[in-house]
């Protein structure tokens, strides 16, 4: 682990029914957090059609700016799913049956199962690691900084777990939030001059309407737990001044 | 409404709390079906940080690329709401207090409860078009091809709902959706030739697991709704020729 470097990610989302509105996304959520807990802070997320030049165009440019790119999706046993061959037109590798994929599913499905459709699944850029697939075993696999994961959430879960302790991360981010019933606009001029007398932590404020009143949950991050701690003060001085009471909560992020 | 022409969109996420997996979006599903219905496609979506640079970049590049672009999230009344000034920066315009979104905010708080923090709602790009709000009536705005929306979906939805007849749209996508209990694999050779016959729809395949049963619910989309009648019957016919049996479901896109 190394504590100066901020190590960072970006994640593809590949999939028109994320963009026909058909299908809501949970993969972001699940990776940005789990990759925090690791030192890896997402940095954006793109959601794409399964468009076989928009997926390099946007493979090169994330796989350039970031330390890892995770894709979800496209990566099934249909005509629909591009994103393998994709990746592999991203790298200029051939594309084509893996052995070692082969031989995973070939020991999964009975014989009278394995139809071709199947068996695109076993198909890679040469070269790529196989990422297991304890699920329903058709595995993901990367390729240098690039990860690429299906789109099936309970799947990409699995996967995800399987490797991620072998990425390279820094100090996590860690957080304080704190919920209080004082409307974001008159708590707003006091947490600028909090956010610039603490430049070290990150001040972000969403507001929220419960039970009839508005409020704000207030959460002060860094990955210096010191600086959240020197701010911490300030903050609950700063509610308490407006005549609020601040609510502290668990393990948000 | 023109028939041939397609309009396109892209969604412009901004704040760290969606990529920090803190908040779920819900502004994606929401807009990408509501502008579907109005005859434009959403493109991409873009998740990106409270950064004045990335938003700059991205605003610019998405707007020179799509028909529309809607950016939600950031335009609150706290330090880490820089959308407004960053949009401005994007098209080069003066940034400042927007007489007409001033006279809506003082119109609505009581004197005592005018702070500068709520007034900042009220900057905007010089010669921006407000966006009425009939919730909480600090406005959004529109530049150009450009609108600026609040993150907070209750509200981003009320304000799209306002104005959205004004824009300019072409043919929406129709669908029709039809779930079966067959695996993927056992229907993605027939889909495939069904695909290769009816190039005029967009079919697409969504694995899922139902009572322990793996099945696929499959989507055939197109402008064209003579052009989706012709290919069902294909589909039809795939899903009874595996055993299977389908189910026709009613409003999904």
């Amino acid at each position: 682990m190394t504590q100066d470097r901020i190590y960072t990610a970006a994640l593809l989302v590949i999939g028109n029914e994320i963009l026909s509105g058909r299908t809501q996304d949970a993969n972001l959520a699940y990776l940005a957090s789990g990759l925090n807990d690791l030192g890896i802070r997402m940095m954006e997320a793109r959601v794409i059609r399964d468009d076989e030049q928009t997926i390099i165009a946007d493979v090169n440019q994330l796989r350039g700016r970031y330390d890892y790119v995770f894709t979800t999706g496209g990566i099934g046993p249909t005509h629909d799913d591009i994103t393998s061959a994709a990746v592999a037109k991203a790298f200029g590798l051939e594309f084509g049956r893996n052995p070692e994929a082969e031989a995973i599913l070939l020991a999964h499905y009975k014989p009278e199962e394995v139809t071709e459709a199947r068996m695109k699944m076993a198909e890679t850029p040469v070269g790529a690691v196989l990422l297991d697939n304890p699920v329903s075993r058709a595995p993901g696999f990367q390729v240098e900084n690039v990860f690429v994961l299906p789109g099936v959430p309970v799947i990409m879960q699995a996967i995800f777990e399987g490797f991620k302790h072998q990425l390279a991360g820094g100090t996590p981010v860690q957080s304080r939030t704190f919920h209080a019933y004082i409307p974001e606009g008159e708590i707003g001029g006091g947490l600028a001059k909090l956010q610039g007398l603490h430049p070290d932590v990150e001040i972000g404020s969403y507001p929220f309407i419960r039970q009839g009143k508005m409020g704000a949950s207030l959460v002060i991050r860094s990955a210096d737990t010191a600086a959240i701690e020197r701010s911490t003060e300030g903050l609950k001085q700063l509610i308490q001044s407006l005549g609020g009471e601040a609510f502290e909560d668990g393990a948000e992020k």
